[in-house]
């Protein structure tokens, strides 16, 4: 299995209009500079927009939901019936995610990604469960070939169809008990960085310690040490980490911004960095997580967060309040008067 | 002149509610302390709302302006009339205060606190100019008595009108030339701080560049040594910043959520505590300017503020991004759900 056989491949991003942007926004009427990083998240815009006065249409919030069967091996503090318990919530508007994404004026969508618990219908509800949780990643294959094509196809596939619903902006976060043992693990194979330094508490330290869990997963990454791109994926991922990869290329793909959450999130964006390097230049980064491993995985993309307020819950509930930010910087361009005789555009 | 004729006193901020509130927050559908810095945001608004359940109504972004008689000492890079050309700008709903208050959802209004230039009447514009600018304060005081009083009372009613029409948020910024000298030179008194640890550029070095800036700040503040709460700002405050200061206490005694913004707004928030430091306990500070002296600002007040975008552009444009966060606060307070079976309200 390859790139191509997967879409997982991106165009690089063309920054010939990059002069012209910087031109823009030095024409705007403030000091040089003066809005700093909302600047530079402006000119990212236009470049993955391709555009001087882009329109970004609406922001999502997408929340994609998996369980995982190496939580049988004690690595969780909570038993996996509670990723359909906050799905749920997030589905009833009461969640943190719900709370962030009000908050950024952000449309929420659950997908389900791989629970253990089917979900009753409801219209934020997108269906796209492969099967009710990954495998044991200690003993086998978190999930199969065919598994993993079809989290990344249905993730490619719900970006561009919420482009086609006006949506502009994604931001992706996740819930499912284990994901931070998958994201370890995955973080490992495809960043190098050794595992005890990606091992952290996640929802709560598990009955054995962060020991226990750390001696799991080293045991799990022995069973296959080569893994790489999206052998790690298939290997040790989540349906949810696989599926918002899927989102991350077909969001890429279709020219919307796409906004990374934490550690869970982060550690999707360094496997499709490692699968497709190009794509990196069209993540935005917006929460520093204090989860152990998070600010090692944002130093291996070169990425640094807007924004760093102590969160670590998930839901994607940093990614929805860096929205704000984004739309501030699409104002900048389209919106913001020119300094009196100065037009370039 | 002293606190009780000018109304600038607050109620302590009562902490009873405190235990309880935690007590719900620990009991929401999160690991304990996982929304970081937001649940700490939520402590602070329901102890100022009072409420467990509290209820903000909508969010503005008060913009004064005002300019300042010191800049016939070469202090800035622009002349005043910039200052009215960007409070149009700020009308005509095309400013950097615009950009940011759409992506926060907040409504602007921009307050003529004593601008050299009138502006047209506008459904926008709150007219309280008390002259067209400060005198020149290395020769004389910036504001006679009776001007301060004007300005400060005339802020504090902005305030409590804004809440009967439903504004629980205020998010305060300025305009005004000339301001981070007479901002620095107010810090410089109220808190102590030398003098040339809060002289920076502003928006712009001045011709004869900062050391020139300096020079002249250190001359006026030697004009009255001893100037200190109220009469530091009479003496070297601009219009925009009395008024400012009055809608902060207006603000406070109203139980609206008050926002600071960045140098000018903190010198003025320096001011009120040095007047009355029951008020310190109100405020929110939003974001960390690069200009020289917030951060001494920021550490003599013990406040953390909540974003660092390296933004330096004033007009609120930095409190205005933190209202996402409070409306987090609030809808963690209010919306989110509990944990089975925990329900302490």
């Amino acid at each position: 299995m390859n790139n191509a056989d997967t879409a997982a491949f991106v165009t690089p991003l063309d920054r010939e209009l990059e002069a012209r942007l910087l031109a823009v926004i030095d024409a705007k009427a403030k000091p040089l500079g003066a809005l700093g990083r909302i600047e530079a998240l402006a000119v990212q815009i236009g470049l993955i927009t391709q555009s001087l006065q882009p329109d970004l249409g609406r922001p999502a919030l997408l929340v994609f939901a998996g369980d995982h069967g190496i939580v049988a091996e004690g690595v969780t503090a909570y038993p996996s019936e509670v990723s359909g318990l906050i799905a749920q919530m997030v589905l009833d508007g009461k969640a943190g995610a719900n709370i962030a994404a009000k908050a950024a004026g952000a449309r929420v969508f659950l997908v389900d990604a791989g629970l253990q618990t089917p979900l009753e219908p409801h219209p934020a509800l997108i269906a796209k469960s492969v099967r009710c949780a990954t495998r044991n990643s200690l003993h086998e294959s978190a999930m199969t070939e065919s598994e993993y094509l079809g989290a990344f196809q249905a993730g490619h596939g719900v970006a561009t169809s919420l482009k086609s619903e006006g949506f502009g902006i994604l931001a992706l976060g996740e819930i499912g008990i284990g994901n931070t043992s998958a994201a370890a693990l995955v973080a490992s194979c495809v960043t190098g960085l050794p595992l005890p330094k990606l091992v952290g508490p996640g929802a709560g330290a598990p009955p054995g310690g962060l020991s226990h869990k750390c001696e799991v997963l080293s045991r799990a990454r022995a069973r296959v040490p080569a893994a790489a791109g999206i052998a790690a994926m298939r290997e040790f991922g989540g349906f949810e980490m696989a599926m918002m990869m899927g989102a991350m290329f077909g969001g890429a793909n279709a020219r919307q911004i796409v906004i990374v959450d934490g550690f869970i999130a982060t550690a999707a964006a360094c496997a499709a960095v490692a699968i497709e390097p190009n794509i990196r230049d069209y993540f935005l980064f917006a929460h520093l997580s204090p989860e152990a491993g998070h600010a090692a995985l944002l130093d291996w993309l070169q990425a640094k967060p807007l924004l760093d307020l102590s969160m670590r819950l998930g839901e994607g509930t940093g990614a929805a309040l860096a929205i704000p930010l984004v739309r501030m910087a699409e104002g900048l361009l389209t919106t913001m008067a020119f300094l009196p005789g100065a037009h370039p555009s």
